[in-house]
């Protein structure tokens, strides 16, 4: 990027802010996965009109352009790999409005996904996606990842809520898709195509999105047993008797062994693996449900099984669960959170598996998350500094990837493509599926100037960790 | 078409059937909609590489190739409209398996919707769309419509459960997208793409869809109102108490009158507007919620509200509902059934502009449908041998639409584009975003053999029904 650029894109950025200094700059270079990549120059506004204009001068100049959010992505989404201009959207937080008649909110992608929680509940509604990160992340992007989180079990993830966009297309142009209804037909579903596409295909600069009545009750069941295998039996048993929990959480002996050395909470650290359910729903149903999970826990093997009888209890055997991240973060300092997904009846095979990894390359291994849906969360904890470590990183994740494809699994289950897996793209889709994604991609942006370098694998393009 | 072509296309279909006589040819000129177009040939074949080379063979030659069901589209969707050939996957309907632990189905595209519904019940599972045509219509012709139905309100569209397809893309690449896994976020969503795309992207050949438990009971509600706009607050008011009924129908007089004039029911012909709805879920929950229901009802102005105390009395109370097409069939022999939905806010405001419609173009015009999700089913009744009358249901038509769209609603919430609502594409989209959906369209399919003359408007077109 020349003088010129940066001085042509300060003219087009009348209300807004430019920053160009390196320190400035520096803070935008990294996320919440791996790498740190200058960007040229960095752009703060609100004005959807300026971003839009922007857009046009970077396709005419062919100046890589990246939007980005808080950047808690675990796969480089917002990393601007090559250089060029970020756009700060965590700025545009202005709109926040829930229309109780209708059950939308409409948001700018500014707006923290917590604030949108709060809102809707404010008027006994619920917004459903819940990813963990939610305290911290935009919604904005929520939506470019299709972020997932525990209730994607009972309700889904983020694009099954997004019922209607505002988007900047890569030529500049600002389109509608949808609208306020929630069932609609009329053409190709661009709002579904553009949640999850990372960003690659325009900047979302607001959106509409689908709320639900707040269920009035919950219950949480806790469940320890001696067999992880058993435990993945619960969990199947429980979802074909009748009962949809909200979520339905696993942790393995390593992730309670990191969570009672950072902070003690009582953990059965003999136990091979605990389960976590939450019913929602109607006061006596839940009741009625929590009963009949615990019997079908106890049926399944689980050694002890238990209902917290109080909100405080109920809250204290969830916050177990949310320490697992943060506990694992602090035994290295380098942390590769993976979230390959299996078919259901493939956890307990998948959690074998994890289990080889781990012991052939002699690795810090624990195995996490959303049980309900398949979707585990393998984290290997490392220290990047280790390069002959970071080289049998590299090689567990390519198999952790493997054997998710092997099972008829997928890559990413809410986390995104980023940079990290785009190497391992063809594998799972095929190169006349990959084929057909990258059409789109450029029949939509002929210049490639979207997130440039994320999803698509450049030719030979490999995992490297160990650099 | 030549008879070198013919000959061509027979000697690729070695394990079905080619049809090209005249008397066979004519039962696939026509659907649910309004029309007739000849194909020149119609294959029948279970092999999906037969129909992989046959698509490649049509991209060859520029074949115009239009899949097919059981054709109760009402709009267009298989209409043959540029000749060619058809392909007509009703026979295609080999593969229905239900996995209890995954909790899928993978279905083969000729495979009737009811089968899956009927499949997933005996093994305690649910498919939850249902459209009103399930018993009849085939699951490859809902995926292709992204059809909806009165259980959309709680549970979503056909496009919230399919999770995986096969598909025969336009240059005839076996491709396979998705999977077993509810999250997945490998790349872009071509599977929500490609679901409603009502068969210009490619043929699906094989779909995976979601499973989940089948709900233990539901109770049912019916108000009557002697207003329109109550029935419509009533509405409103149920939806923010924090219930989510499976199903909130809406009939209004003149529908109420047709069906009393088909079959005797016991409707309040007096009656401005009634409301059934259906409350899903645990036993006790949805007894509570009845009665809850019931009170808001009669808060809101309802005059009599009713909640049928056996199987037998709610399944009454839902037959008069799924009369109304039936019923309003005999009155005249050209129904045009529309879908314009609105948010849920404007349904009133909707309704009103109907009725305004209906006695400026001085025509027979029923309101019903879906009224918890703003997708109304105004129908007009009319005589295609009429002319004059005709013309007026043009214009009426066309009218529905403009006030559709004003309202922040859309051309079509369950039924499709097809040819019918073609010219009215760039009102709801504008150019711009027009303009996306045909690069996609492009870039997939640039011959354009697949389903040509549906969705996107021919320079000039505009919608005839008076020829």
């Amino acid at each position: 990027m020349t003088a010129i650029h940066i001085q042509e894109i300060a003219s087009i950025v009348q209300t807004g802010r430019v920053l160009t200094d390196e320190s400035d700059r520096f803070s935008y270079s990294f996320d919440g996965s791996f790498g740190t990549y200058l960007p040229d120059i960095v752009i703060q506004t609100k004005s959807v009109e300026e971003l839009a204009e922007l857009v046009k001068y970077a396709n005419r100049e062919k100046i890589p352009v990246y939007p980005r959010g808080q950047a808690t992505s675990l796969s480089g989404g917002p990393l601007p790999v090559k250089g060029g201009m970020v756009i700060d959207l965590s700025v545009m937080d202005d709109l926040l409005e829930i229309d109780e008649e209708d059950l939308v909110a409409v948001v700018s992608p500014g707006v923290l996904t917590a604030h949108i929680h709060k809102a809707a509940e404010a008027k006994g509604l619920m917004y459903p996606p819940d990813p963990s990160s939610s305290h911290v992340s935009t919604i904005g992007g929520n939506l470019a990842e299709n972020s997932g989180g525990p209730r994607g079990l009972k309700y889904g993830v983020t694009k099954d809520y997004v019922i209607g966009l505002e988007m900047i297309t890569p030529q500049g142009e600002i389109i509608r898709t949808g609208g306020r209804t929630v069932k609609n037909v009329t053409g190709y579903d661009l709002t579904k195509l553009i949640v999850g596409s990372e960003g690659t295909l325009g900047i979302i600069t607001k959106a509409i999105l689908r709320l639900i009545p707040k269920t009035p009750a919950s219950e949480t069941v806790m469940a320890v047993f001696d067999s992880l295998v058993d435990a993945g039996k619960a969990i199947s048993q429980i979802l074909s008797s009748g009962i949809l929990p909200s979520k339905m959480e696993l942790m393995d002996q390593a992730s309670m062994v990191a969570v009672e050395n950072y902070q003690p909470s009582g953990l059965p650290l003999d136990a091979d693996a605990m389960i976590l359910i939450e019913l929602d729903g109607h006061p006596m149903a839940v009741r009625d449900e929590a009963e009949q999970v615990s019997k079908v826990c106890k049926a399944a093997g689980a050694r002890e099984v238990r209902v917290p009888q109080t909100k405080e209890e109920q809250e204290d055997v969830w916050k177990a669960r949310k320490l697992v991240s943060p506990a694992i973060a602090r035994i290295k300092p380098t942390k590769i959170s993976e979230d390959a997904t299996v078919p259901r009846s493939k956890i307990p095979e998948m959690c074998r598996r994890l289990q080889q990894i781990k012991e052939k390359y002699r690795l810090h291994l624990v195995v996490f998350g959303h049980a309900g849906d398949g979707n585990l969360h393998p984290n290997i904890i490392a220290d990047k500094s280790d390069k002959e470590e970071m080289l049998r990183v590299e090689q567990a994740v390519a198999e952790i990837f493997e054997a998710a494809v092997e099972l008829g699994g997928t890559l990413s289950g809410e986390h995104g493509i980023g940079t990290m897996k785009a190497p391992f793209m063809e594998m799972e889709l095929g190169a006349a599926g990959l084929d057909m994604m990258k059409r789109i991609k450029e029949a939509w942006d002929p210049n490639n100037i979207m997130n440039p370098g994320k999803i698509f694998p450049e030719p030979g393009q490999k995992l490297v960790l160990s650099e």
